[in-house]
């Protein structure tokens, strides 16, 4: 993990855990009743999938995720002068236009486990997955264009913006597992689309429907766009080195999916011996498993935890952990000079560095 | 099919073959421009799906409808007393969504083939067919939004509701799917959703983006809803006893995919022998033909033609068909109905009235 040192004043003081809860207690009650809006079945899908109930339709208590959005979103407002209240509407929105995502990317992916849960598609059915990924999606455009304002019509705009960068993200990932070589470039352009999109809207829509102007906008969505790439530069790196007991997931879990993180196509991107002999491996892997695979499964279930951690050795020795390592902080201080140069209360400046320092930091 | 006479001046002389042209000339060019946004290899993916390339990436000429919507958006504009070119964006949004959904719902309901051409996810694949409709419903969105009037957020916000109503009429249909009754209130409200609600949109989304206020525009909706339902009950006449040669499917189509449509619900609905022999017949179908249904096809393939006239006369002797066309003609003066409070210029008048006549007596 990279050392981050906090850059703004005040933040090593924010207390985090309680900034986050601040933006899921906002958000949830307003969520919950947008989603009860559905008919059913549609709204027992898509409770399950929020983690509220349980597979047999039993009040439940899922892991909600780490709800940085929700919080992004209600401390935006603040940074406009607005009450963190008058980010709500705009963070249940991008948490509609989150979990829309995740239910069509599991099902296209053929991911069968999200949050240590079954997903959608596995317990309710493709359709289901399908349907309710739609209605979460609309919901989110109504849950913003209801309240009739010009505020409300350039967040919606600014969301729909996000979403589409969604989907192109999305679809640059299917295209390139396809492919034996992906640059580092194509890379970063992919975790920008699927992650940086949604946190740069989250980071401003709150702002936006607080009233202020594109200028401060758009300066909140380079914050969120630069710390959404710092968030998956570590990502990237817990997924090969993460402690399993952290993570909630496998050893060596990106590259039992062979997915083409940032380490991996750094380190191809790297000369020396290292280097090669990584390609050789991946290629090899490629051919062998390639018969065995299936829509619902890329991992390479025969190897055994030896031969990952060859594999993870040689992406280091080729410096493509230590890329990554300083691409999450080179990220992240791109999203703090991004902060510079919004005028706004020296907390809630706090706040959003502490935000930053937590996404860099974590361990999960 | 019912008789109808046109209910307005003038209507009898409107060109409906050149306002249907209107429409398609106007909203085409916008249209193709939009959806040349999309990355490869979504933008041919929907180039596919529109009919304008084969599926070897060739030029074709494919049947793009009869877009009735697209040419009550652009008369709507008109209806407000703005240009026929101010409805444009609403008529290229509500195509948009209505091919997100056909994407979508294809996808979901294993349906093969659509306008004589194999469908998206037949032939790219599901995660296409998932990711282009969600790309679509998001250009929806982007090209009303960009406008970035209140009128464009007002527009959005309609189009928002006709989605939702889209959506909930297809987890309706796919609900009925398994159940062995469906009244007929209950197949009015689907169709209401599947069919009227964005029909109601494209009848006002171009009066909305003229300027029009919401009493306009909300009768404008309701011609457009009803036009929606006197449109399905007419197809779902030519789903049972249309001209396979005019409709280009096979005879007795929707009795072959089983569709619990409004002649068959009307009929079981009635009292008398005939009622209950077209019961019995098809809770056997049901029954006989259950381990055989794949998803991809409903198809009674085992039946012979006389098979299926002989459901065809059963539910036209328990008064299935009658009913069906009595509702069609209900549903057409409802409509025209609604039009009689919007003041508008009498040509403006005349030509939607054309339109319904249009919808109503249509052969396929």
């Amino acid at each position: 993990m990279p050392p981050v040192p906090s850059a703004a004043e005040g933040a090593e003081a924010v207390d985090v855990t309680a900034l986050l809860e601040r933006g899921r207690t906002l958000a949830t009650p307003v969520l919950k009743a947008v989603v009860d809006r559905l008919a059913p079945p549609m709204d027992t899908v898509a409770a399950y999938h929020f983690g509220w109930i349980d597979a047999a339709g039993n009040p439940a208590d899922g892991d909600g995720g780490k709800a940085v959005r929700p919080a992004l979103a209600v401390l935006s407002a603040q940074a406009a002068g607005a009450a963190a209240e008058a980010g709500v509407p705009g963070a249940v929105a991008v948490e509609l236009v989150h979990n829309f995502s995740l239910l069509h990317d599991d099902l296209m992916d053929g991911d069968e486990q999200r949050r240590h849960r079954d997903t959608v598609w596995k317990v309710h059915g493709p359709a289901q997955a399908i349907l309710v990924g739609d209605a979460l999606f609309a919901l989110a455009n109504e849950v913003l264009l209801e309240l009739g304002t010009a505020e409300a019509g350039r967040a919606a705009r600014r969301l729909t913006t996000a979403t589409r960068a969604l989907i192109d993200g999305q679809a640059q990932d299917i295209s390139y597992e396809h492919r034996e070589r992906v640059s580092v470039e194509e890379c970063l352009e992919m975790e920008g689309n699927k992650t940086g999109a949604l946190l740069a809207c989250a980071s401003s829509i709150g702002a936006v429907l607080g009233g202020a102007d594109d200028t401060t906008a758009d300066a909140l969505e380079r914050y969120g766009y630069h710390l959404g790439l710092a968030f998956q530069a570590v990502d990237d790196l817990l997924g090969i080195w993460g402690d399993p007991e952290a993570t909630g997931k496998q050893t060596w879990s990106d590259l039992r999916q062979r997915k083409k993180s940032l380490p991996v196509v750094a380190a191809l991107a790297a000369k020396g011996a290292a280097a090669e002999q990584l390609a050789e491996l991946l290629a090899a892997d490629a051919k062998t498993d390639v018969d065995e695979r299936t829509p619902s499964a890329g991992d390479l279930d025969t190897f055994s935890e030896a031969e990952f951690a060859a594999r993870a050795a040689l992406i280091e020795e080729a410096g493509g952990r230590e890329w990554t390592a300083q691409e999450a902080r080179r990220q992240y201080d791109i999203a703090l000079e991004a902060l510079d140069s919004v005028p706004m209360p020296a907390a809630v400046r706090a706040q959003f560095t502490a935000l930053a320092d937590f996404v860099v930091v974590r361990k999960r």
